[in-house]
């Protein structure tokens, strides 16, 4: 299955009053920079994510990037995908830009998405399947591990699959049961309290155990007053979280975490900057009570590694619309569990394509079945929307990785 | 002084064979993303540094960032640029972007760079004396210091000029004298031997008492025959510096520096991946015999809060051309002044900004006068060339940054 030819979209999806809106994007406009991979027969699809403006920047990074694509074939693309991804990654003129990180890396997830897609089209089974399918030496083949070597050597990458093959069977019970989701839909940083307190009861009614908050205010006590509301509305029993989008500094997220003890909160996200490995570790030790969660601004495997190393995080939030794809997706995932931290994607893609992964990271990797963020916004202009019924994602039966949008259809 | 209109320019000076090569970068083309803010009287000229593929990005990125400078005043700009700054840097929608790094990052640069080279225009001197000139409130309100409350307080950003104020005087004598240059230009990766060993005995007969060498070869021993060539033909006297671009893993760069132990080297730039503060904590430590070096590549204060916080540099190699201008590079030199570790810039503008900056450094911040990377390849493109006599700049006397291209008068 040779790539004939290959087209970059800039598809954007505006959307109504305060769907979206955290304390740091007021008005986001949830944006894909497309790749889509064309031969006669079909068609893959990636995808990165964006706010909106500047979505077209990533548009014509991918044109750069993936123009060496063309004419190959996807089996021999994906034979040796790790050291692809690895060149591509280090462009000797776009590196500059970042390196691994921002617009081009962006780039990279969008190109990294869309050849896997295109490979599990090819082999006519869900992506979660030909990743399950897949001998450790022919996954980690597709994983670019450089920069690890303190951390991730190919042989323990190896390793870690293989130690998980022998209890495969009894975690496989999840395809039939469906992985949790949680609902972050609730408490849009732009609700007011009605809706937010309308937002909960209809959560749990849908059958959600776990939802989250959006965090932040200006004011603190309109975050005190929220996580109030959401504890009255949904009760005791749901996992409760909450995402502050990087909007405090150090003391401020401190000071949140402090008022904040008796409300048992499941994870504090993003509490303060992405980049700011030290913070997050202050704030893991000070906060023991809540845990830390971040990633979805996190932009590659070796910052990953850095949080890990310095035991800065509680749950791991890549995505693999931020980090090089499937692939880097997994190597966090590997690091994640060698390090014992669970892994709870943030989902730029509403959850199309970390349906597969998640499947993968319980199986294959033996994590935890946590949850997996919720967002329905976009469910229209998927062609194969996920489904998640009675607050469980019922497991992909289609071939690819479920990114397909309506509207290149 | 009202900025009338912004014009962004895209500048690329490919040039000859083996020019601007190291391990990573093979043929660079040394490229600006320039701003121009215009007015009927004067011209403010920010640059941002790309090795040339993808500084169209930069430019496009640019064209977004800048459009509400315009009908705005300078001085009125000036005033408070740190607020300005920072709400450039979290534009809601770019901001997914980064943030604060990659190709967003790098246009707020050229658009600092230009409002800074402006304001000096508009006061009639040179930046180092606007920046000498203004009391300790009035620059720090030029600084965006968020996500800084752990390290860096306006407070103490203020407390660090007062506190050299007393002894401002007895620095100033280094604007007769010059700051001493450093020759980048000897050993470029793609240089042969002989070529390499003409260039020692050039550069020391120019004036130069402190040299640098790429390196990263696949093999080993070429890096270690060349060390061995610059000792030999530049003697032990001089000043010798190494730089890898990222080219190893943390096992390698731990045996590069073992094996060169004896070589008195006065520093190892960029040992490996940029992001990987803690890989750097690990050569610090291991090799202290040679000291570490990095920063062309570390995006924002952030990232060097945390490098600063690990002890993982023994030279903070910070670019004002990378981090978001003038304004960042003054917070990073505070920061790294805070935590007594020394700043020798990269110099992707060719040294012609960052020998204003140095001056301001070495006499508002009491920093060493160490020495300043010099790169003579894009001499006849700027309008007020900087001059390097006996490996020494000599203060510009021109108003403004010195950064005005010739091809844009």
């Amino acid at each position: 299955m040779t790539i004939q030819r290959i087209q970059v979209t800039d598809a954007r999806f505006p959307f109504g009053e305060g769907m979206g809106s955290d304390a740091i994007h007021r008005t986001p406009v949830y944006s894909y920079a497309v790749t889509t991979l064309a031969n006669g027969d079909a068609a893959g699809t990636g995808l990165a994510f964006t706010l909106g403006d500047g979505n077209d920047l990533v548009c014509r990074a991918v044109e750069h990037l993936s123009r060496q694509l063309v004419g190959r074939d996807i089996e021999e693309i994906m034979h040796d995908f790790g050291a692809l991804q690895r060149s591509l990654a280090n462009d000797e003129k776009y590196r500059w830009l970042g390196p691994h990180k921002g617009v081009v890396h962006l780039a990279l997830a969008s190109i990294t998405n869309a050849c896997w897609d295109l490979w599990a089209k090819r082999r006519g089974v869900p992506l979660w399947r030909l990743l399950l399918d897949l001998s450790p030496e022919e996954l980690v083949a597709t994983l670019d591990l450089s920069y690890l070597d303190d951390a991730l050597t190919r042989d323990e990458a190896i390793e870690i699959v293989r130690s998980q093959q022998h209890s495969r069977t009894e975690r496989e019970s999840v395809l039939d049961r469906g992985y949790p989701g949680y609902d972050t839909s609730v408490g849009w940083f732009g609700y007011d309290d009605e809706k937010l307190r309308d937002n909960c009861r209809r959560s749990l009614d849908c059958g959600f155990r776990a939802l989250k908050l959006k965090v932040g205010s200006a004011e603190m006590d309109r975050d005190l007053r929220r996580v109030e509301i959401v504890r009255e509305a949904a009760g005791w029993d749901v996992r409760f979280m909450v995402d502050a989008n990087q909007q405090w500094s150090l003391p401020r997220a401190l000071e949140f975490g402090r008022r904040t003890g008796d409300y048992n909160l499941y994870w504090i996200e993003e509490p303060t900057h992405p980049d700011d490995v030290f913070a997050h570790q202050t704030l893991a030790r000070e906060l023991g009570a809540h845990k830390i969660a971040a990633g979805e601004h996190v932009p590659n495997r070796v910052v990953f590694k850095n949080y890990l190393q310095a035991g800065s995080l509680g749950f791991c939030q890549v995505d693999a619309l931020r980090v090089a794809g499937v692939s880097e997706f997994i190597v966090v995932s590997m690091l994640a569990k060698k390090y014992g931290v669970p892994v709870a994607p943030h989902v730029g893609d509403m959850g199309q394509l970390h349906q597969h992964l998640v499947l993968f990271n319980h199986i294959a990797l033996g994590h935890d079945a946590l949850f997996l963020e919720y967002i329905p916004h976009l469910q229209q202009h998927f062609r194969h929307p996920c489904r998640v019924e009675q607050g469980v994602y019922r497991t992909p039966q289609e071939s690819g990785a479920s990114c397909d949008l309506i509207s290149l259809s």
